[in-house]
Formats: structure tokens, C-alpha cells, sequence
């Protein structure tokens, strides 16, 4: 019975998350679906990664989180709309919550929506919630073992952001291990690096992103 | 329906981890759960706490991990008792696991057992697998906002570690905020400071881990 029962939760979320990729598709509105661990550094990056859309784009932004309104009020400076998504103990955001935080956006004003995930590396990888692509967001003081570890992240992910490279030379981070591990689960995925409190060398990122959108 | 099951499992796992604990005290082996995000430095500290440890007690511990045997095969050298429980994309570890491990060890030779939980601040603070105390484990790279956002865990444990305290320079980690955070979530819990790469200062937490161990 048990078993059903996550079959039936996994194929209605499923079912709901292809439905709403394909209205934003429809609408030419690319969603990206940011999965870190805690404190790898995913709300600094959508930071400097809304600096730098909003010179061009219309960005929307759905905040997961336990607890706290903290991350979503670090984003309010940037006038854009947010949805705040506090999951109560909740490890992964589901796709009937992010189609609630749908209908509160003018979709046809939009032109990227960023999702940032609940701070987890294991159930955010197994959840559909309708996104175009999942970004693995990893710091290098996580360790060089955290793709081999977590394999599913990078399995399913269309890009790897590795962030806080300016605290890699006081770290063991082995980077040629690292590349490996990414390289074993997931050939040809693209990897930017990052270290957005010293100069977040964004460029790479905001064109591929760019390019996502007219994929679409 | 769903949330009878729901219930149904959290019931039967806190039924077993209740079994576990007595089973334990009965035998005055001390059970630790070790949580933490991907990259704390969970496994470590316990490579510090084992070797300070072996001088004088006889320890055991339960790897757990979504997928690989690297941490486990990082603590075959202390020639300790060693189960590895491979969650196979699983975000925790549950009571009927930990109970299969410890059929694997003499317990009436050991004194203390320490589960390095699944790297995620979420889902194993849920759950009571038997342990007599959780231990809360934070990096300060992983930024000061964490016990706010993930407060479940720092009700939940005993003790909190802050780990890579040498990195802290680097940062722009608030400690006086982070303080402020853990104590309102859990007045008295004490908190060890740690830099596992520097110089670990393991005197506190080995003294906490022996009066815990006596009053067992």
C-alpha cells in the first residue's frame, strides 16, 4: 500500500509539472529550477544573476524555503515579482505549489522565472515541479566528493555552477577529482564558475541562459 | 489516506528507535547522530573524535549515504566496526536500519556508537532513529542565516558544532547573529567551535561526549 501511495503522489506531481511546462513554453517563459545545499550560495547568485537579466529581461523569482521569509526579503530590493514558498519541514518544493505561485504571475510579462529550491541536495533532484532545466549549485568548501555522492543532482541537471572558487586555495578541493566525478555522471554538462563575493564572472551563465530561452 | 500511511510509517520507526535507545542504555553504549549539510565536514570530525577517542573507549559507527562507500572507506584505517547503509537516494536514515546495524556489532564490548546521518539539514532531524543525542553540525562557509532557516534541527539536538572556523575570515559570517539564532531556537545548547584542517580543539566536545556517556 505504501508503495502505491508514493506512486500515486510522484505520477499526479508529474502529470501536473508537464502541464505547466508547456504553458510556459507556450508562453516563451523559461523556468530554472537553482538546487544547492544549504549555504552553497544559491540566493547570491540569483543576486547577481537578477543584476544582470534586468539590464535586458522581465524576471520573476518562486523562493523555496522551511522556514523564514529571509531569503525573499534579500530579493525585494530588485522590484520583480516573488513568490514565497515556506514549506513548513518540507525537504523539496512539488509542482502543485509552484502552479499556485504561477497564477500569481503575469506570465505574459515575463521572460525567465528562477525558482530557488529548498537548500538539500538529495529530494529536490527527484521532484519535477515543471522547470526547463535544474542547475547543481555546489561551493568548493562542500568538497571535491559531492557529485559522486549525490549522483542524481548531476544526472539530471542541465548545468553545474561550482561557486565560492576564491576559497579554493584555502580548501583541499581537488578540482581534476571533482571535474571527474561530473564528467562520469553527466558528459557533456556545461560548468560555471563562480565566486560571486569577489567578482562573480557571470558572463558564461547569462548567455547560456539566454540561449535556454530561445530553445524554448 | 496519505497522511495515515504517513503516520503509520513515523509511528512504527518511533516505536523501533524507542526499542533501540533502552536497548543501549541496557547495555551503556552511548548512540550519537551526527547531521549535517553535504560538505560540513561531518566525516572529519569524526575521524578527529574517533582517534582522540580510541586511547581509551571502544567505538563503533554507522556510515550513512545516499550512494558511494567513500566515507566508510575513509574510517577503515582506526580498524574500528564499521556498517555502511546505503539510502539509494534516500534523504535519511530510519530506526529499522540502525537496528540492522547494531545486529551487526558485539555491543557488549562497545561504548560508544556514532551515525554520520545523509548530508541534509532537512529530513534527518525528522526522524528518531534511536540515538541518545542528535549533534547539530554547521560550517561557517555555509553562512549564519542556516539555524534560522532550518530550525527543526537546532530544537532537536544537544550540542551544535561550528566547524571550519579558520575559513571564517574569509567569510562574512555574523557570529553574533548565528548565537542569536541557535539560542533562540534551543536557550542552552552548547556549541563547540572546530577548524578539523587547523587544529581541532576536540577537548570540549570529547569531555561532552564522556559526561553524556556516564549518564546514560
Amino acid at each position: 500500500m505504501e508503495i502505491t501511495v508514493m506512486k500515486n503522489i510522484f505520477g499526479a506531481n508529474a502529470e501536473k509539472a508537464g502541464e505547466l511546462r508547456a504553458l510556459l513554453k507556450d508562453k516563451k517563459v523559461l523556468m530554472v529550477n537553482l538546487i544547492g545545499s544549504p549555504g552553497a550560495g544559491k540566493t547570491t547568485i540569483l543576486e547577481k544573476t537578477i543584476e544582470e537579466l534586468n539590464k535586458k529581461y522581465k524576471v520573476a523569482v518562486i523562493e523555496g524555503d522551511v522556514a523564514t521569509d529571509r531569503d525573499a526579503r534579500r530579493l525585494q530590493k530588485y522590484e520583480i515579482p516573488i513568490t514565497l514558498i515556506n514549506t513548513d519541514g518540507a525537504c523539496h518544493l512539488e509542482a502543485l505549489s509552484i502552479e499556485q505561485s504561477l497564477n500569481g504571475f503575469d506570465l505574459d510579462s515575463l521572460d525567465m522565472i528562477f525558482i530557488e529550491n529548498v537548500g538539500n541536495l538529495v529530494c529536490p533532484a527527484e521532484f519535477d515541479i515543471g522547470e526547463h532545466a535544474k542547475i547543481a549549485i555546489i561551493s568548493v568548501t562542500e568538497g571535491d566528493d559531492k557529485p559522486a555522492k549525490y549522483p542524481l543532482l548531476f544526472r539530471e541537471s542541465e548545468a553545474v555552477i561550482l561557486n565560492k572558487t576564491d576559497l579554493e586555495q584555502y580548501t583541499n578541493f581537488n578540482r581534476a577529482s571533482f571535474m571527474e566525478d561530473v564528467k562520469n555522471l553527466n558528459a557533456s554538462i556545461p560548468l560555471f564558475e563562480m565566486s560571486c563575493t569577489k567578482g562573480p564572472n557571470l558572463a558564461p551563465w547569462i548567455q547560456w541562459l539566454e540561449k535556454r530561452l530561445q530553445s524554448l
